[in-house]
């Protein structure tokens, strides 16, 4: 064979990682599902020319050909519209998805994707070349109320809850808020001023000010609001009081203010004690129309957000309609990774298998197939032992694969038995009922708190 | 926007066809956890070269490159052992991560692996360039037990039965036994007696009859017993005494009965009805080693087999280790389409969405927001209604969804209501205890038959 190697920004779980990943995803679904939210997948490729309208990502698409397609008449590598790409988000899918399917969809559509994505970037600081993102979005056609931006937040705020996560903040901001803030001021650049404030965790506030004042033309007073105005973090809707003290005021302000007062509630209603007012979030406030979130771990903030998105008044459009939306994407295999990496979650154990029913001799196998059966019939995972070894080697087969039990089929009228590996504890047991504990039942996902604590007992 | 065109070969679903494949999906997922065995996800390329060890693929395989690729020093492109290619199929990938992962890996190694494949073939007869196949093998290190066999055609037979699928028939064969039939007959020549009698259902047993004489050097009396051979089909074990009855000995010969029977039985005691022995199956027993099985659904032969696969001596070898494996794999896109296609199974209802909960006007958005929440904790899907229309509309709204029911949120202390909108029956319902039919609770994947009896309703 070819020597064999791991491909950089390739990343491939274990098995007993695959869980914690599927776990991720199965949470994010079910989550979604409970608020109506309908799972689709889009096509991996779409035409290059479609893709190279978002210009910042040029460099790192992946460009398909047919390996002998010189040799034939499809002729696709020539033809550059004709091109296909591997999709690099799942945002431009859709807009092209809500376009061609727009007959066939039910507006606002509520959808969520889980999809891998490709970005041909240098692999470095944990950033991947095959990954999976977890997108939700709301797209209505034509319209779509505002208060559709708190509800995306909570689905949000509830997935992420369920998760085997440290704790975690949603920071919210608006860009009428600032923006009708800085006009208020009398601040009429508001991207130079978002530009600026961008800044702040990395330079710092005294050059920031002198930034605000060079490239947004403020003055001392200006600069000096500004900054205070991005130092407003409320859990509540008190920032309101705040920014109008700064001198906040007028119809974008107040509308502003109430958006983002939505929000807060409206997340704090649905999982208490994780959203965040945060009037310093500038990144993005020039792309998306509306509420923009960020979201960070707490005692993880290098993964940078982990969940961030908004709203953005034209998805798509023809020549019918305009497709505005909110729409929220965790970076999830990045996240994993880091679960993983830090050993924030494991699972309860490493094989889906609850119980390895026994085999005593080849000529009984039947009877070790018949006892699992009976489990499987009530959803217990089992394996039936692949050799019939002696006790003691099918038991240390289990040890080593990390099945719980396992099971020791009755013969000549002689009951069946069970052991907990882990205890040692051998009882007589009847397949057609015998239940493990419930947390044995199926693989858990465990926290980094659940593991201490199961370190205690 | 440019024109938006689906592509052909590239199948994209409504989020109601959505549901249908998930649901098709969930349930191989779920049954082959049942039997133990882990979920991998493997990285979407591989270099080519491994790709083009294959040779009959090499003409589909879809290359990657980097879109400005030539203008930096990485070099991907014009380094051939460097390149990477798409995927075509899992078990590449499978081999690939055996031998990478091999020290990190129990043996026998139960996987099971549901991903998007690609190959560039001319998208016709249902043939699509980008499609799931869901693989389950099993792979031992240096040896792996026969009855593994039976073990996996089990499975399959349990997905197969759980899917809303038609009757379906599995085909096994094995290799032992039609080379050791041919070989106690004293035909050599293994390879061409099974590509004569492959052609069977093509060209008649008369054509055959006259290949068997050209082209494997049988007399008119073994031409007559080969065919004779390949007619057999029993649902249980009897095809041994037919096998015996035509001069089949030997112990290659009784090691083959020994092992289909173990598998007919075995299938036959865990899916009843569903195995056929059937020694008229050919394909592919130059490639397996051991059993092969095909699956194909009744009244869709034109689907061809839906899952194949079968046993392997050397799955992938390195210097220390050779690893077989027992495998079978769905096309689960061409499924998908044709269960979708010819209406054999549809969801019983679009959306995951069981409650629309109605909004009276936006000041009281919360209180919809709040019954909500309380009928989602105990997992029942809802959304909030966009707008707070009038209720007919909004009632219009859930309909035109597909949502089955409607909540009313109580006022000043009146009780809420729920109505069921396909009967128009409301009755007063409190969001904390109230319970949806239980066929409502979860969309549920209907397949023919549900529908014929619904339609009886």
């Amino acid at each position: 064979m070819a020597k064999i190697a791991a491909l950089s920004g390739f990343p491939e779980w274990l098995p007993a990682e695959r869980l914690v990943e599927q776990h991720v995803i199965d949470v994010f679904r079910e989550v979604a599902e409970l608020h109506g939210f309908s799972g689709i997948e889009t096509r991996a490729v779409e035409p290059l020319e479609q893709m190279l309208r978002k210009g910042e990502i040029d460099k790192e698409v992946y460009v398909l050909r047919r390996l002998h397609a010189e040799d034939d008449a499809d002729g696709e590598s020539s033809d550059p519209s004709r091109t296909l790409g591997l999709h690099f988000d799942l945002t431009v899918p859709l807009a092209r998805y809500v376009l061609e399917h727009q007959n066939d969809l039910a507006f606002p559509l509520r959808r969520f994707q889980i999809q891998k994505v490709w970005r041909g970037e240098r692999p470095q600081d944990g950033r991947f070349r095959e990954f999976y993102q977890a997108d939700l979005d709301v797209i209505g056609q034509d319209t779509l109320p505002g208060h559709i931006e708190a509800e995306v937040a909570v689905v949000m705020a509830e997935i992420l809850d369920r998760l085997p996560l440290p704790a975690f903040t949603i920071h919210a901001n608006t860009r009428r808020l600032s923006e009708g803030f800085f006009r208020s001021l009398g601040l009429e650049d508001n991207a130079a001023v978002l530009r600026s404030l961008d800044k702040l965790p990395k330079i710092g506030a005294d050059a920031v000010r002198a930034l605000l004042r060079e490239e947004a033309g403020a003055s001392e007073e200006q600069a000096e609001a500004a900054l205070a105005f991005a130092s407003i973090r409320t859990r509540d809707a008190s920032f309101a009081d705040q920014v109008r003290a700064l001198g906040g005021n007028g119809e974008m302000v107040e509308q502003g203010i109430a958006e983002l007062t939505a929000v807060i509630e409206r997340v704090e209603a649905a999982v208490p004690g994780v959203v965040v007012a945060d009037l310093s979030i500038a990144r993005g406030l020039d792309y998306y129309t509306g509420t923009v979130f960020e979201t960070f771990v707490t005692g993880h903030e290098s993964l940078g957000s982990i969940c961030s998105g908004g709203r953005y008044d034209s998805l798509a459009s023809d020549n019918r309609h305009t497709y505005p939306g909110v729409g929220l994407s965790i970076g999830l295999s990045r996240l994993v990774s880091r679960l993983l990496s830090a050993g924030l979650a494991k699972p309860s154990r490493p094989v889906p298998t609850c119980v390895l029913v026994s085999v005593a001799d080849e000529q009984h196998r039947g009877a070790s197939d018949e006892a699992a059966r009976q489990l499987r019939r009530r959803g217990i995972a089992c394996e039936v032992a692949p050799t019939a070894a002696k006790f003691g080697k099918q038991i240390r087969y289990a040890d080593r694969r990390g099945i719980p039990f396992i099971w020791f089929p009755g013969t000549d009228g002689v009951a069946d038995e069970v052991k907990d590996i882990r205890s040692g504890e051998q009882v007589p047991a009847d397949a057609a009922t015998w239940e493990p504990p419930a947390e044995d039942r199926v693989v858990r996902i465990l926290g980094s708190e659940a593991e201490d604590s199961a370190a205690k007992d």
